[in-house]
């Protein structure tokens, strides 16, 4: 047993004053930012670069201390919290925010991994290229958690998650070596895959440190359109017809219901139906292109009009300004803080084929008027990708608490359907600790037995991201927590 | 040890007669179509389901016997051929080649692996869909080597390698145990991407038996134009200026050495070339769009029409007619055959970062010249993806035995100036039994390292494709070969 000044006596030697965050300064990293998590921790370290990263590594994994990295704290699930046992040391990649190289006629860009996916973004817009990931923490989130992960979002339809983004990664292992795997090659069949191994991994089998990501070209011309339909079979029915028109172009198709809509109309200041009837489903959707005078607006024009002739739309709104564009997203994009002010709610992140979305909100639907017909569902989200974020609030006026206590109840009921449906209990948000305990019933036999020996072959002591994916037993840690 | 005769006995009880080759039956499956590798076997087993194959592979385990999965035997680096010392079953995939599912609102294919790349494209074109991938061997290979060894071919500019085009997979493990992982989902961040693992992974860590491969809507309008070009640098800056007008059409971008097409000129029937004069270096390259009215051809003749203008194109023949496409294509895929008429010839597969391509083909036609002004290079491939095939020809009436001789000479070279611009030595073709010498000075360190942790997690008995990626040293078998 080492005590833990020597420890952090250990830790100062490697980064120094300003690598290393104690007591009050400490705390911020322990929780996450719904507060559904509470850790502690012996000490923040924030390295300032691979190597010192990777000596940092080097000593816990020489005194068996298990860490947690962070990026921007900004998951979901509870992936980048210390346990509560105070055992586990935060790493912290924040002060790792470089650009290190952006090449427009390579479109690639290397960044370190604290980098904040909003930084990397600018990064690529000033080399006239794009970075074709965002998501609404996007000026907080960092890149090295954004691909631990894999984080989706509003253009995974057209561009695919953060997996499809990555050509190389930088890793530290959990014995303190450094893979450097920043390879900016579009093809390199030379053994396992081990960037789509970490991507994903959501920090347990090593520590993202830096990535190669691929850009696009700049998008010159887009289109928005916010649409009531008459149900989800016509959202279906809608994304078939504009898919068939220019799948290149569709880069969102984001389904909303009217209740969750009307929650924002109530709770968000300024938010405004541009549409003069209310409805109980809308969509969202965007066209993009990079491809100059490529006329989308009269395209658009086109299928919506023969889509509101048949009966697919009821009616619907195009931006015409920037201005307006923000507005329409703004109805998509305030869901969460509107569902906030309505009171207590559960959040679900399903997916499900895309063609089983409207039998699944049918089917969810109908269960949670059984189990309560006060509950408000308001799901929205990711209908191209077959997301579904399927949010219940509690009944209006109702107990918040007596509500949540209800949380996995509900939970179980949406799960069952998604499941029924052949789809997932989650679909951007991850597993961290708060879905752990459904890896057993959902990925249970040869699946999680060859993630689990993965898990030991590259982490064999436990020490990257303890309680994250498996219910993993404590490693004995070297470390007395004052 | 278990004498050969109870384990075919064994086998014959699991896959009937129907599933079992033996002597002579069994001896086209024992060498590459190359020629490069001859080994023997003591069966090749064919199961007719995904059950059958788990039965075999639970007999192996239990007994110890090595196996070597082989799809249509197309691969070029030996990965899919026994063994010489004859103790290796191959487990032919060939009788699983159903459909099992295609949909094209959701847009997937789930194919079993031993079903021909051909067969699956055209199950995806029945359903007015198109499955983004094509090899020269497509009409042999099988979807299950297709992604073992993660195929690249002649669109992955515009939609990735095998890799890209996977949602889900069934593989049956080195225990006989079966993930069925065949989910057809956008989006599911519920642990390690293990699929992503089994592609590309050569059949060291499992066998594939079935894939839910992801499709794009059809083509409706396609362009190809073949230019000659002044050099290199030329290529890459109009590869820049048509990727600037719309990336999202263009699917292929192929490089030519004059070489090589006066080869295809000289050594094809009927091959012609579509411009009045002789070039050193050529283009084929081709827009696809699934967008009516997109005018391609329009696009394409203004930005050749500049790039003419500017020098950066000396002449360019635009098809016509889809026998005029053919014909220019035939002049890209006829290369490996004329290569083959014009003698002996060391074929290289490299890859680099696209803006280095220049750099690389200067650098290695100079060391060539070095080692012998009489060796015809004759490189060409995938410029868009970074991928060259740096194939170099025996000297003209040379002696081709002596030629071949100075083989790993000429790699060197060729994979030394790779190097030198961050390439790697295996781009499309994968390791298999060729070049798995090459890991360790390419790959060595943590890298190589943590794959072979994954593959003793994986197949701690080295059943697996032995000698495939790695050096691992030859299980003990419990079988005799008689």
């Amino acid at each position: 047993m080492m005590p833990s000044d020597s420890l952090l006596d250990a830790l100062h030697g490697l980064v120094g004053q300003r690598g290393l965050l104690l007591g009050d300064d400490a705390r911020p990293y322990c929780t996450d930012w719904r507060s559904l998590y509470h850790g502690h921790t012996p000490a923040v370290v924030r390295p300032g670069d691979t190597a010192e990263l990777a000596s940092v590594m080097q000593l816990c994994a020489a005194r068996n201390v298990p860490v947690v990295p962070q990026g921007g704290n900004t998951g979901l699930v509870g992936g980048a919290v210390p346990s509560e046992a105070g055992d586990t040391l935060v790493i912290s990649l924040q002060r790792m925010n470089r650009v290190r190289a952006v090449d427009p006629l390579d479109l690639t860009l290397t960044v370190e991994a604290g980098i904040t996916l909003k930084a990397a973004q600018d990064a690529a817009a000033a080399a006239d290229c794009l970075l074709p990931l965002s998501i609404s923490s996007e000026g907080s989130a960092t890149i090295g958690g954004v691909l631990s992960t894999n984080a989706g979002g509003n253009t995974t339809l057209r561009h695919g998650n953060a997996r499809s983004q990555v050509l190389g990664l930088e890793v530290v292992l959990a014995d303190g070596q450094v893979w450097n795997g920043l390879r900016r090659l579009r093809k390199d069949n030379t053994g396992y895959c081990l960037r789509q191994l970490f991507v994903g991994a959501e920090g347990t089998l090593g520590l993202i440190t830096a990535a190669v990501l691929q850009l696009q070209p700049a998008i010159v011309e887009s289109e928005s359109a916010f649409c009531a339909v008459p149900d989800p079979a016509s959202a279906l029915e809608l994304l078939r017809r504009v898919r068939r028109q220019d799948p290149a172009a569709l880069t969102a198709f984001e389904y909303m219901s009217g209740v969750g809509v009307d929650l924002v109309l109530r709770h968000i200041q300024g938010a405004r139906l541009p549409l003069p009837v209310r409805a109980a489903h809308y969509v969202l959707l965007e066209l993009t292109t990079s491809r100059h005078k490529a006329g989308l607006r009269e395209q658009l024009e086109t299928v919506l009009g023969r889509a509101m002739e048949d009966g697919v739309v009821l009616d619907a709104a195009l931006a015409d300004t920037g201005a307006q564009r923000d507005a329409l997203w703004s109805l998509r994009e305030e869901h969460a803080e509107a569902q906030k002010r309505a009171g207590a709610s559960v959040k679900n992140d399903i997916s499900v084929p895309i063609s089983a979305i409207p039998d699944f909100l049918a089917r969810v639907g109908a269960a949670i008027v059984a189990l309560d017909p006060a509950i408000r569902p308001a799901p929205f989200g990711h209908f191209g990708d077959g997301n579904i974020h399927y949010n219940l609030i509690q009944p209006e006026g109702g107990d918040g608490e007596a509500f949540l206590a209800r949380a996995d109840e509900m939970a179980t009921v949406v799960n069952a359907v998604a499941r029924a449906l052949d789809g997932s209990f989650s679909a951007e948000h991850g597993v961290g600790r708060l879905k752990a305990g459904l890896m057993t019933q959902w990925r249970g036999g040869p699946e999680l037995d060859t993630m689990r020996r993965i898990k030991e072959a590259l982490d064999p002591a436990g020490l990257l991201s303890p309680g994250t994916l498996f219910h993993v037993p404590m490693p004995q840690v070297g470390l007395t927590v004052t």
